[in-house]
């Protein structure tokens, strides 16, 4: 059984028309931002991501928070290729009595967002719009001495790891669009894994993040590279500790949490095995624990380890792509996700 | 008499939170792209514009040529900095309902002004959104070796020019949506200036496009260089022939198609005196013929040669202004132009 992600289908279809840059390093949708080759051999990485449907919906609602998030969306794309960040341009589509005050607020968002970081608006767009949006571009670079890293290159036989635990960000999802409708005590405002993307450009063969989510991710990861997953641990162990309050207390599988489409920004790399133990070693120096969570594997699917040490398959793009087939809906998706947990006795995954 | 563009204000509030990035050379508002020093001593530009109001008003309706003007908007900010293209960013808003074969139009209409312009779509992202919305970010590159230009710079003394006709881009707006609403003769097609432009940051001391109109542009140079123009031939001079033909058929002044704020991507500049001579000859090699229509002055207003010799002043910042002032309504923007024509007495100025 093998799927792919709709959403990219859908992506190469309205792109087929476009001739590619001879100075461009990535293919398309092989790079969570794209990679052009400068004169001097460095490398510039761009990425553009717009903040829409989340305001839309209500998933984003304090403007401070939408304005962290319109830098944070953009510069974890570069945290995804290791580049380091020149800045951002914005791009603010406003209503015309969108008032002052909130404004204001929105700006402060942004301007923190870009000293937590260490970034920059260079400059920006602002135009009057029916519908508030806020675009942003990021704009890296990666010095020509430097190896590059994409969603391309993992290996049969890598470690896959993940930046940090998972499912934040549809657990706070969870939250504001389905319990608390609008409320949440889930504090999300995730910062992109800059210094650790640095780290797994020098050592990895792979790297995107999870700003769709953990399955999304290894389903980009999946098809792009055409190898599979063995996942080594159980998912409960790489969930966030949200997830398995709510877990506990709504009697909802950890895994769910893991199916995004709303992430929470960490990276799923993979590393070759004889890069690891340098890896590691270079990650503790600056007091990061990276999760290791199993290996890249021949056959093109995922399964996850039982405790009785048999292999039970599941199937991310399936799972990613029950999304897009729920029109959006946050609760006919869990719905599909229930409905998939049953299919695929996903309850004995230990989560 | 003087004024400041009530838009430039409004930009200036929302950004006084966002500090500076130390590689930035252009101050905020000072150049139509931004631009960045790389550690090969390379300049970065880029620039991000978004279609909204053009498509929301009708201004543009074709989706081809939506998807060319796309592009144009954003190529022609390099083409004021003189930068050679890297590629572009798409950002795409589009609502859920949107038909496939309109969709692919407006691709057509983003990779023909690629192919016409010799450059590429490097990605982008789409996006849901109940308006349609067409962003993009352009990316360009100034070698090490080469001057760099933007639209600060201009001194007393020096000459004004422009890249070719003006006014099209108003006399276009005005078919569309005052005169035929939604229908037009006028071939609104604009090519960005990318190889003039590549010649004024060799001899030019500053340049801006004409995106929004001359006069607004002629507006930010008086503003960014604290200086004023004289204009020393008839505006009817610098009028493009379809803005004469509406002069005629219309009984409108002239002038009033210069006013912006819908522009036609020219290029406003000044050349030093000095340099005046090798910049005819190299632009006379490439067949181009630039307008010569004026000298900065140091009283920071502007003024028109009139045929007896004397100088009749006019207030570029108002006229702008007046867009602002009328919340975007063209027939009230008219209304106000033709006042100000009376005020001044403009009919004067051979226009």
């Amino acid at each position: 059984m093998s799927f792919h992600l709709l959403e990219n289908r859908e992506l190469q279809q309205i792109s087929e028309k476009f001739r590619r840059s001879p100075t461009q390093i990535n293919q398309f949708l092989e790079s969570d931002a794209e990679l052009l080759r400068l004169p001097d051999g460095s490398v510039l990485a761009a990425t553009t991501d717009c903040i829409a449907e989340e305001i839309a919906t209500g998933l984003y609602h304090d403007p401070a928070h939408i304005g962290w998030m319109t830098v944070v969306v953009n510069l974890s794309d570069l945290a995804a290729v290791g580049a380091k960040p020149l800045g951002l341009l914005l791009s603010e589509s406003l209503p015309a009595d969108f008032p002052n005050e909130k404004l204001q607020a929105v700006q402060s968002g942004i301007a923190e967002a870009c000293a937590a970081t260490g970034t920059f608006v260079l400059g920006g767009d602002t135009n009057q719009s029916e519908t508030w949006q806020m675009g942003g571009t990021a704009l890296g670079l990666i010095p020509a001495a430097g190896p590059i890293i994409s969603r391309k290159g993992a290996q049969v036989g890598d470690v896959l790891y993940c930046s940090g635990s998972m499912g934040l960000g549809s657990a706070y999802a969870f939250e504001m669009l389905l319990a608390a409708q609008g409320q949440t005590t889930i504090s999300y405002r995730p910062m992109p894994r800059l210094v650790e993307g640095n780290l797994v450009r020098q050592f990895g063969s792979s790297c995107i993040d999870s700003s769709d989510g953990f399955l999304h991710a290894l389903c980009n990861l999946l098809e792009v590279n055409e190898i599979g997953f063995k996942i080594e641990i159980p998912l409960t162990q790489m969930a966030h500790p949200e997830v398995m309050k709510l877990h506990k207390a709504k009697q909802l599988p950890a895994w769910i949490f893991l199916a995004g489409p709303h992430g929470e920004f960490e990276l799923v790399f993979t590393i070759p095995q004889k890069n690891e133990q340098n890896f590691l070693a270079e990650a503790q120096k600056m007091h990061w624990s990276p999760l290791r969570i199993g290996i890249c594997s021949e056959e093109k699917d995922c399964s996850i380890r039982l405790s009785d040490g048999t292999y039970q398959p599941f199937y991310p793009c399936q799972i990613a792509n029950a999304y897009a087939e729920s029109n959006g809906d946050p609760k006919l998706f869990l719905t599909q996700l229930l409905k998939l947990e049953t299919q695929w006795q996903i309850q004995k995954m230990n989560c």
